[in-house]
Order: structure tokens, then sequence, then C-alpha cells
């Protein structure tokens, strides 16, 4: 695992992901701003409520997490981790985080949704 | 666009990245190792010349690309970008790589390949 360490944004960046890789959706959020806006696969998310509501899922179905690499500046962080969910054995994502004042503001997401639509197609 | 600079690893990997993201994939596969393994979505590619099979067909659809954020330490450089393509307008993509005697040895790469997927359908 790669990590920088003096970088303010990176710090919360690894608090939010250690609290959501541990279940506790509410300590993840406390590192969410109200207004966060999150460019995810789907489409844009805004707002925390529609962010808790992305994260909540993934959650609930995360297994075990891993985290590949984690960067940061004053302002930015980026993490890449793997995933092991209840569908998809080997789920890796990439987040690069925009952060204020120690909450994150804006959030790019970068997975594959191919291996989850893929395990819903065959529940079906 | 975010970037560290004194990073061995992230010079190599910008090199790379813009020698693709401007269609000379010649000069990307210079900056790749012979042996380099890459895992992508679609699973482990092994060797310059499966990376380039999987890079070849990407770099001719590709019509733009922007960099959100690169990373990078002595031998590890993250980057994520925005891609316009072809098929799919809005495609960014994150990649984490191993750099040793500036070439990549190493790539996790991440992307979403559903909306490829449901371009390719909506053709056929």
């Amino acid at each position: 695992m790669t990590e920088t360490t003096s970088s303010p944004a990176l710090r919360t960046a690894l608090a939010y992901y250690q609290a959501w890789t541990s279940h506790d959706l509410d300590r993840a959020m406390s590192f969410v701003a109200d207004e966060i806006v999150c460019d995810a696969p789907a489409g844009r998310l805004e707002g925390a409520g529609a962010y808790r509501a992305f994260m909540g899922p993934f959650v609930q179905i995360l297994l075990e997490s891993r985290l590949i690499a984690a960067f940061g500046d004053d302002q930015t962080a980026m993490i890449m981790y793997e995933t092991r969910t209840v569908p998809v054995p080997n789920a890796p994502g990439a987040e690069c985080l925009t952060v204020t004042d120690g909450k994150i503001t804006y959030s790019r997401f970068i997975f594959d949704r191919a291996p989850f639509d893929a395990a819903r197609a065959a529940a079906t």
C-alpha cells in the first residue's frame, strides 16, 4: 500500500475509508459535507442524503477491503482499493476527493458496474 | 488537476498518459515493461503484447481526455482522467502504476465497462 502522510485531505479520505470499510456508515458520513457532489458511474449525486443512499447498499454487501494506494495534497486525495462483496468477489474502486475543512465536498468515483449488472441478471 | 512533481514514477506515468492520449501508442508502449502485468476490469493481462492489444482499440475510439488528478512517489503513481470516446461520451479511468527503471511493470486499471457494454448492445 502506498500512502503519503502529510496531506490533510488524505487524512480525511483515509478516516472516511476506514469508517465505511468497517461498516460504520454514520462515522463515514461525518467526513462528508452536506452539500457533497459525487460524480459516480451512474451519474451525479447531490447532497449527503443521496450520497448515503448510494453508499449504504454497498456497505451492506461489503465483505472485505484492502487499500491499494492513497495519495493526497492540501485539498485533494486519491484512493484506490480492492473490495470483496457478496455478489462480486473482486470489485476495485477509485475515488478522487476534494476536501474542505475536513469534509469531502466533491468525489469522482470510479468502479466497474459490469460485474454487478451481471450478478443482478444472474439472480433474476 | 492535481499533480505532485518530484516523483520518478509519476514522471513516467504522465509521459505514458500523454503519449496514449495523443494517439501515440508506440511512444506509450516505450514506457511499458515487456513483462508488464495489468489487472484490468476483464481480468489479468500479462506481457506488453497483451497490454498493447488492450489499449490499442481504446486509443482508436478516444476523442479527448483530461487529467483529473495525478500523484506519485518513488515507485508508484496514480492517475485519474476523463475520456470522451466514440461510443461513450463520459468514460473516466483510474490507473495505479508500479514503475521500475522508467518502465511500468504493474498496472491496476479501473473503468466502468457498463456503458461500453450498453453501446455495443445498442449497435447490434
